[in-house]
């Protein structure tokens, strides 16, 4: 067997067996295959394509080209460990509100998160805007965290699916990103790695998504379903929408305020819709009860009570965060500009581009355009409209929180454009696209 | 423009402009364009293709991308530079009976050739094994023997289309060696560049060529005609048979003493077809006659007279080598084992691939299989026989020449199963397939 083979072979549109990946995967993560030869195979997948099986397999050998979390230890023996992922959007604070709220129902969480990078934000930086929250922690304190209080929040500090991370970065040097299965094989690499026997995934669609419309977000589900199958790991996939940005504020330091305003029980629409179903379908694939109803019940319940709030302060206390900090929010540093953006007309909000918004929120330092960026924390928007509500020229859109008053300014008159106003009547966006398993 | 984009477009199947395939070629050339993006590229362009005004601009780019040699100086503003290529074969001895043969006609011959690799052997090879003949001189030395004498043969010493080096070598590794697209713009770029006017081009077919069916053979010269018409340089194509060696000999100095021997009128048929058939679609393009026939007695007439002959022999003299081993072909170095091949039954030779022959002559030492490879020029095989030829149990098929006994022995069984002969009378292969215009 030898790389010129394998490269040969995809380039016919032929199959490739399990041992030909596992070349491939084994050989480009130890440097015996090269980046131009890898190159030249990946865009013949991507050209070519691949069978389930073949993306099963690829998804597996990355799984296993590094370490791969055993989370037994954490677990009795009847227990599973069900992960949730998302595919990126632009205001996604969902994981750190569904963590907490999922342990305070009774089931473990073990979660690692990742940075964000472009136009959206990352949860490990959102978590990192807690004064003291450690996201960098020694594995075994993950885990007696976790056995300890029930949930625990770090960034991924294993050397989880090399092979993916390697792939992902050449991907990307050489316009071969927007491929089902390698899209499909990556995020189920790293879910499998990080140890997941069943996974929920929010599949997000529109203009802040990777996915724009539902065709390819349905493709992109129906592909990682699959693989789930092959694997042996439960998946579902939950379709939101990601046209507009979810829920108000976009940033970090303000995202999290308002993951703990939702916790306390102030919950915009969008982000408790989308919260209620990944909730509801953990519990379901963790075997909880098989009730939609039931469940949004008890979940809303456990916002109410206090409960989720309260493992949420637990959490960020055990991970070394300053807990009054987030029993009072005003301490949270601020930026030294905060602009109000004002309505120039009435009428209705026909759309707000999330990728513009978050690439705003970017451009004034929330987020990242090279991996080695430094991220200012206290900066971002706050949008206070969605898409279809009635606006009166007066009215306040928007509140830009910025350390550069001339940069707030130039994100002002963006916003006016973004902020699509006009007399048309308009529907709100329906947050929950699709269910499917 | 940057080269994502470029990438992207023909990953998309979509037409690139001149300026894209600029952009490429240059910043491959001067390493902005990484190996793993023109990978990337290369992989797309060999699975979605290109059109004929791509394809030409991609020759063009290759063509200039380093010194474009200027011939302008040898000849008065009436004449033209006809150069000659071949796609390569085994026991390819022509260019080194054609120049001189050509010169004598009153053409000038300005060849600059290249070196063996794999199981093809290499003209600059085979003139190096005459003692003294230097094929790596100076390119006003080169120019000068063209005006005094007609004719110089030497190696490539410009740095010509290096693009199409680079892109040559990427292409071995990614496996996409066997491309038309590219095959054609490699080929071509290295003629333009050599400052061909109008070009002959050698196309073999079959089992010891690079084509191995008559159709793909077809597709190449018809691509080739095409980018020389776009180009503005009239390119005929003669299809080639390369099914069994070309005349008897493989190997340096063996094929140099075949060479000799044809230029003094000992001709073997399948190697006397090529060299009129070429010769005369040269004397064609360069103006000299339109009748074939006229002019393949005229080519004739100069092997009789001595004149091609006495031409070589000048040559050989002016790039400094010893005449004295041409005159008395005795002198040329010989191995220390020549062995006899004994057919073992009798009946008809069916088929003598020619690819397994040019490999054992490599693995005896006349070829490389390493670019860094030293090369053995004294050995190599005489096959006695052709294909359709009646042989008797105790006929000699063959002559092995080698430096080793083991070696020979080895080659000897080889021989023995790629000389096929059984008792079904079998026809002589067809030298020249088409011409192709």
């Amino acid at each position: 067997m030898n790389i010129l083979e394998i490269i040969a072979k995809k380039r016919d549109k032929k199959e490739l067996t399990k041992e030909e990946i596992h070349y491939f995967i084994d050989g480009y993560t130890n440097g015996q295959v090269e980046d131009y030869q890898a190159a030249a195979l990946i865009m013949a997948i991507y050209l070519n394509g691949m069978n389930d099986r073949e993306i099963t397999d690829l998804t597996l050998e990355m799984a296993n080209s590094g370490e791969v979390l055993d989370l037994s230890k954490i677990t009795n023996s009847q227990e599973i460990i069900v992960d949730k992922h998302s595919t990126g959007g632009v205001g996604d604070k969902v994981s750190i509100i569904l963590c907490p709220l999922i342990a305070s129902m009774g089931i473990k969480v073990a979660k690692m998160s990742g940075r964000g990078l472009g136009f959206t934000g990352g949860t490990v930086d959102k978590l990192e805007s807690i004064p003291g929250y450690k996201t960098n922690i020694e594995m075994e304190t993950f885990i007696e965290n976790v056995k300890n209080i029930g949930v625990s929040m770090i960034s991924q500090t294993l050397n989880l699916a090399p092979a993916d991370k390697k792939i992902y970065a050449l991907r990307n040097s050489i316009s071969c990103v927007e491929s089902i299965p390698l899209i499909a094989s990556s995020i189920m690499s790293k879910k499998i790695a990080s140890g997941a026997d069943k996974i929920v995934l929010d599949v997000t669609v529109g203009s802040g998504a990777f996915m724009k419309t539902i065709e390819d977000a349905r493709k992109l589900a129906r592909q990682m379903i699959r693989i789930g199958k092959l694997t042996n790991r439960e998946t579902v996939c939950v379709l939101t929408n990601m046209d507009e940005p979810l829920g108000y504020s976009v940033g970090n330091n303000l995202e999290v305020i308002e993951a703990i305003e939702f916790l306390k029980g102030n919950m915009p629409e969008d982000l408790k819709q989308v919260v209620l179903e990944l909730a509801n379908n953990i519990m379901k694939l963790y075997g909880k009860n098989t009730d939609d109803d039931v469940n949004k019940k008890n979940i809303l319940e456990n916002i109410k009570n206090g409960k989720a709030y309260r493992k949420f302060v637990e959490m960020v206390k055990i991970q070394g965060g300053d807990i009054s900090v987030i029993e009072d929010i005003s301490k949270f540093h601020k930026s030294s500009v905060i602009k109000e953006v004002i309505a120039t007309k009435s009428g209705y909000v026909q759309s707000i581009n999330a990728e513009e918004i978050g690439r705003m929120a970017c451009s004034l330092g929330a987020g990242r355009v090279k991996k080695t960026d430094d991220i200012d924390n206290t900066v971002g928007l706050i949008i206070k409209t969605k898409v279809g509500e009635q606006i009166k020229e007066g009215d306040i859109l928007a509140e830009i929180h910025a350390n550069d008053l001339g940069k707030a300014e130039e994100i002002e008159k963006q916003l006016l454009q973004t902020i699509v106003i006009n007399k048309n009547p308009k529907k709100e966006i329906k947050t929950i696209l699709e269910i499917m398993v």
